[in-house]
C-alpha cells in the first residue's frame, strides 16, 4: 500500500506508544509496536475482525479493509449496522480491530507447551463514517487493491448511486500493537527426551487457479496482475 | 468432533433459534441456522476471534479453541484478561466469538459488486470458567484435538500445576448463526459485456512440511496423523 496519503510534513517515530490497552498482561516478550512491521501484517490479511459494542454486549464482524498510511479503511452497505453506529454516533464508534496470521500449529512434547505460530494486529480507537468524497474514493481504491494489487485500475468504478449506497468508516493508526510467536516448541528441560514427534507444522497460504466467470464476454485473457499470483 | 458430551436425552432441533442478534440486518439470504453446517465450520478453523467488553470498550483476541457438542472452550494462562474476567463476574464474561473462513476473492465488472466468498460462525452468549476438573480435561482434550487430531493421546497429558495455570472458559452453543457467500460476481446486467476479466479467485489452504525441532529424540519418525494432513 501507498504511504503518500500520511500527512506530508509529519514527523513520525518508527514506532506506536504503547498504552495500556496495547500493553499485554502476559507474554510481553511477544508484543512489538514496530510501524513497518505493523503494516507489513496488516497489508498480507484480507479479512480483520471488527469488534464494536451494541446494547452493552460485544459483536464481531468478520469484514475486508484497506489501509493508506496511517488510515485503516473498513466499508460496508450504509445499512450495516456498524456503520450505521459510526455515522450517527459523535465522536464515532468504540471499536477494536484485529487481523492474525496464523503461520503454523506447534507440536510441544508435553499438552501444556502447544502453541500455535502468529502474527496479529489489533488496533484500538474511535472509527468515523468518511463524509468527504475524494477520501471516499482514495479508499474505496484502497479496499479493492488491498485484495487485488492492481484491480482498482481494471474495473468499472463505483457510480454516483454506488458510492452513496456505500459508507466507509476509517480508524486511524495511533493505539496499535503487533503479537507475534515465532520458532519451535519451548518445553520443560525433563520433557526433551520423551519419545512424541515435537516441532513445528506449518500452515501455508495460497491461491489457487482462477475462475472465470460463465458469461465473461470473450477473448480477455489473465490479467498480468492476476497471474502474477 | 465428537457429539458425545451432548446431554444426553436432550432432544435438539436441526438448527438454532434465530435471535435478534443472529438476524442479519442487511444480505439475510446469506444467515444459516443449520447444525450441522455450524458445526463444520467450526471445525474447520484453528482461531476465533473473542469479543469482549472492557472499561466499556470492544477487545478483540485472536485464541484457539476447540468444540464438544455443544460447547465451546476456549483456554489461556489464569493471568490472561478475559479468562480471569469470565471468572470474576457472575454469571460470566458476555462475549461474541466469531470464526471465519475466507474461500475466494470474486472480481466483479464493477468495483461496487466486489466481493469475497467465505463462511463465518458467531457465537453470543456469557463464557464462564470452567472449574470441574473433569469437563476441564475434556476440553483441554478437545482444544488439541481440534488443532491436530489424535493430538492429545501423543503427547505428555497436563499435571496438576499445569492444570492449575490454565484457566478454560466455556460457551455453550445456543446463540449461533452462520454466514456464507459462494458463487461467482452478481454484476448488474448491463456491464455484462463490459471487456474486464471478471470471475474468482480462489485462497488455498494447506499443510508445509512438518518441521521436527532441533533436538527431538532420536528415532522418532512421523506419526500417521501428522502424515496424513
Amino acid at each position: 500500500m501507498s504511504e503518500t496519503s500520511t500527512q506530508p510534513g509529519t514527523a513520525q517515530s518508527a514506532a506506536y506508544t504503547p498504552t495500556d490497552r496495547t500493553v499485554p498482561t502476559r507474554s510481553r516478550e511477544r508484543a512489538a509496536y514496530d510501524r513497518e512491521l505493523v503494516h507489513s501484517i496488516l497489508d498480507e490479511g484480507y479479512v480483520c475482525h471488527l469488534g464494536f459494542v451494541r446494547d452493552g454486549a460485544p459483536v464481531v464482524l468478520p469484514t475486508l479493509y484497506g489501509r493508506v498510511g496511517e488510515r485503516l479503511y473498513l466499508h460496508g452497505s450504509t445499512g450495516s449496522r456498524p456503520l450505521r453506529m459510526a455515522g450517527q454516533a459523535d465522536p464515532g464508534l468504540p471499536v477494536c480491530v484485529t487481523v492474525t496470521h496464523v503461520d503454523g500449529l506447534v507440536l510441544a512434547r508435553s499438552a501444556f507447551h502447544h502453541s500455535m505460530n502468529y502474527r496479529s494486529v489489533m488496533v484500538h480507537g474511535v472509527a468515523r463514517q468518511v463524509t468527504d468524497p475524494d477520501e471516499k474514493r482514495e479508499a474505496l481504491d484502497a479496499l479493492m487493491d488491498h485484495v487485488v494489487p492492481g484491480r482498482s485500475r481494471d474495473s468499472r468504478p463505483a457510480n454516483a448511486k454506488e458510492q452513496a449506497a456505500t459508507a466507509v468508516i476509517r480508524l486511524d493508526l495511533d493505539e496499535v500493537s503487533a503479537k507475534l510467536r515465532t520458532g519451535g516448541p519451548n518445553d520443560e528441560p525433563e520433557d526433551l527426551s520423551l519419545p512424541y514427534w515435537t516441532g513445528v507444522l506449518p500452515l501455508a497460504k495460497g491461491y489457487g487457479t482462477p475462475v472465470p466467470a460463465a458469461d465473461m464476454a470473450p477473448g480477455i485473457g489473465l490479467p498480468d496482475y492476476l497471474a502474477a499470483l
